[in-house]
């Protein structure tokens, strides 16, 4: 799900998105994905690019990164060899289709994802566009007797669509249900930003070992 | 995603689907899932119950498993005990919000099961469903580089599913395309089945090391 924007803003530096004084190229060698408001896009970014920029935000002269052109070629060819020796390989890994356990965490990291750039302040059609994803997912999910629960439960606990906390903590809910029911622990649901939006750095964890 | 239906079977030894003579429990005390036409459903189970149990069906005197109630008790006690010890516990790992890779491979994983369990010949419905949910999921992709990227594809290629087979191709072209752009090696879409549906297991791999 990396696609032709990211290869075209490595072939264009000049492309606009990147906000004045902001790094342009991240430590793995991949470009920074700002959104439309400027902020580094924390679902478009590798997490060490992330972690990367954010800093750069708070503290521009102790950031590893730059605009510095020497810095960014850099970048971009170490991004480009690798690149072309992959291109020519014609072996992979034979790996397994998915089981339960591995698409139901694929299928959660989706949602919860969904819900951490959910709008919030959703317009009418963005809600419903959520809404019929939902019911469409529940309908379509390729493990039989988890769709039919997850339909089940969707009839006994409707979306709640009316903002961006109110669909994740739906969804966090939603979500521990199952945890019940095969005996996981609970994830406390007041954090469910931390977990799937805005990641763990500034919280004041008393959960930390 | 791995729900009640599940836990219900754990209780429910009677309860209809499993085809005679063969395996309740499988190996990690789960019970094993049956599809409705009685075969093993590999997105139901953990790859190693399903690679245990799809054993037992070629030769049942070789399985570790059995229908025998000793081994079945032995294998729910196992699933219980850590189960307990799971629920009363309050601390979790601090994993980080998906970056995007992360979520690019879980949406795959998703994409292309979803495409291992279409139907051979779907019905209007079926094909109609599956449409929309492509169509609101490059709608709503969490990282919005890659949305509009993979709207442009959907528009210039339309998803084709008249049948599972040409779906799962599309599916894999779709993926290959976005391989293409950021350098990694492409797929070869005649080994899609066994990468996202079959296993290799049966398969005269001349690409293995």
């Amino acid at each position: 799900m990396t696609t032709e924007a990211e290869s075209q803003h490595t072939k264009d530096t000049n492309k606009p998105g990147v906000p004045h004084g902001m790094p342009v190229f991240g430590a793995s060698g991949r470009r920074i994905i700002y959104d439309e408001d400027g902020k580094p896009c924390r679902t478009c970014n590798t997490l060490l690019d992330f972690k990367m920029v954010t800093h750069a935000q708070k503290d521009p002269k102790s950031s590893g990164s730059s605009t510095n052109p020497a810095l960014s070629s850099t970048a971009v060819s170490a991004m480009t060899i690798p690149m072309k020796k992959a291109a020519e390989t014609t072996q992979y890994a034979k790996d397994e289709p998915p089981d339960v356990e591995q698409l139901g965490k694929a299928s959660w990291s989706l949602l919860h994802t969904l819900a951490a750039r959910y709008p919030n302040e959703p317009n009418a059609e963005q809600q419903s566009d959520m809404g019929q994803f939902i019911s469409l997912f529940a309908k379509l999910y390729p493990c039989w007797f988890c769709a039919k629960d997850f339909k089940k439960y969707i009839e006994e606990n409707k979306p709640v669509l009316e903002s961006q906390e109110k669909f994740g903590r739906w969804l966090c809910d939603a979500h521990n249900s199952v945890n019940v029911k095969i005996g996981k622990p609970k994830f406390d649901c007041n954090l469910w930003r931390q977990r799937w939006k805005d990641g763990w750095d500034n919280v004041d964890d008393k959960l930390k070992k």
